[in-house]
């Protein structure tokens, strides 16, 4: 349809990059675009530490169990952040209150807008990225690693370079399972779910890399039947951006 | 630099929107593109409720505090789902699990990269968008109206429309007060925002609707030192998304 519409037609996650380093000022230049997108009331509540250390890089892909953390031409670091905004408070003697669900959504929302910025534009300059969830298996310990203070909080990292592998766009839920009118459409999925199945079969079994025999919902009911990072609530009440129950 | 990366940088909210709806099948085309963003681990935990009824959007407006959701081409509302994870569990006998930290934050980033994809990918058709953050204010009378199920709740939501008004773009934190390199840069807020204080001060002053004298700083800190939606983490419970406590 257009340039922007293919971009976001053509994502797939590249973890196999070129020994390219991304040069800082294109760093720079990617996130000052991305800065750009929407901002709850405008807090813009958040911070990118971009990891050009190389021993850093190699803790974070430890902790973060992510190996092409430490190859990438660019490593991310995505920050939920109110410390900003608690300076802004102080600068006019008043309190921040940035500790309850709320603000916690916002944060959360704006570092994401930023990120899907950070992430196309990346692409655009032909760049691959892929995002880094891995990094909530040790929120404490990396955020000691890059000194984040109080009221900051590491949600996920993002790795970018020139991509050294190929992959097969994955095919998407049916738009008509994801999209509804007017009214929310559950009974649609006794129908839509299988049919997918049998998309993502055939996808799995005859893509490029790691070949295997598996459905959509069956990865699914197995993936998320586990309890995940349930130190999370705790992490946040620690760095300061929930109260403490 | 190119046309995403210039589509981005002159991102600014619109409001006022000509009566022209946008077709549903145009509104298919963004979000399946949109869906094409990264998801963690694959899990596509959104779903979208496109708005067409009027009286529905006039409620919307209303619970929302938002008037141009009633007005707009498309109103869009962006959601939280774990219910279609949960029937996909249920095919395999299993239980999900989504009612944790880690799950909401899971489900909040997957509806947020899905959204600025949507948001980019209207805007680069000439449509103007703006978030909607008021759904917030009545989200178990908005999930009751578009007849949401359990473990799916509405974040926020966007309209789209033909642009009738221009409006400049706001200026941005500076990208040094942003973007830290490889350790979290604190001290500079003391230099770094007074600046963007006045620049801020500036584009109030001048800009083309509602001039006011105001900084950046400033309304921060009367915005964020008020306790706001305090109902949250209860509607999040009684949704089934967070686990009772």
């Amino acid at each position: 349809m257009n340039e922007t519409i293919n971009l976001m037609m053509n994502h797939a996650s590249v973890r196999k990059y070129k020994e390219e380093m991304i040069p800082k000022e294109t760093v720079e230049k990617i996130v000052y675009a991305a800065q750009h997108a929407a901002s709850s009331n405008f807090v813009q509540a958040y911070s990118i530490i971009h990891v050009t250390d190389q021993a850093l890089k190699e803790k974070l892909a430890e902790l973060s169990g992510n190996k092409h953390v430490s190859t990438c031409g660019a490593f991310l670091l995505c920050c939920a952040d109110f410390k900003r905004l608690a300076h802004a408070a102080t600068m006019h003697d008043k309190e921040l209150v940035a500790d309850t669900m709320e603000s916690l959504l916002v944060t959360t929302i704006d570092v994401t807008l930023l990120s899907q910025n950070i992430a196309l534009a990346a692409e655009s300059l032909g760049y691959g990225i892929c995002y880094i969830g891995g990094v909530r298996n040790n929120p404490q310990q990396i955020s000691q690693l890059v000194n984040l203070p109080d009221r900051v909080v590491p949600l996920f990292g993002m790795t970018i370079g020139v991509p050294d592998e190929e992959q097969l766009v994955k095919p998407r839920l049916p738009v008509s399972a994801v999209l509804h009118e007017n009214t929310y459409d559950g009974e649609q999925y006794t129908q839509t779910l299988p049919a997918y199945d049998e998309t993502m079969r055939e996808y799995y079994k005859t893509r490029l890399t790691n070949q295997k025999d598996m459905t959509w919902t069956g990865s699914m009911a197995d993936f998320l039947s586990v309890e995940r990072r349930m130190y999370l609530q705790e992490v946040l009440e620690e760095r300061g951006l929930l109260r403490k129950q």
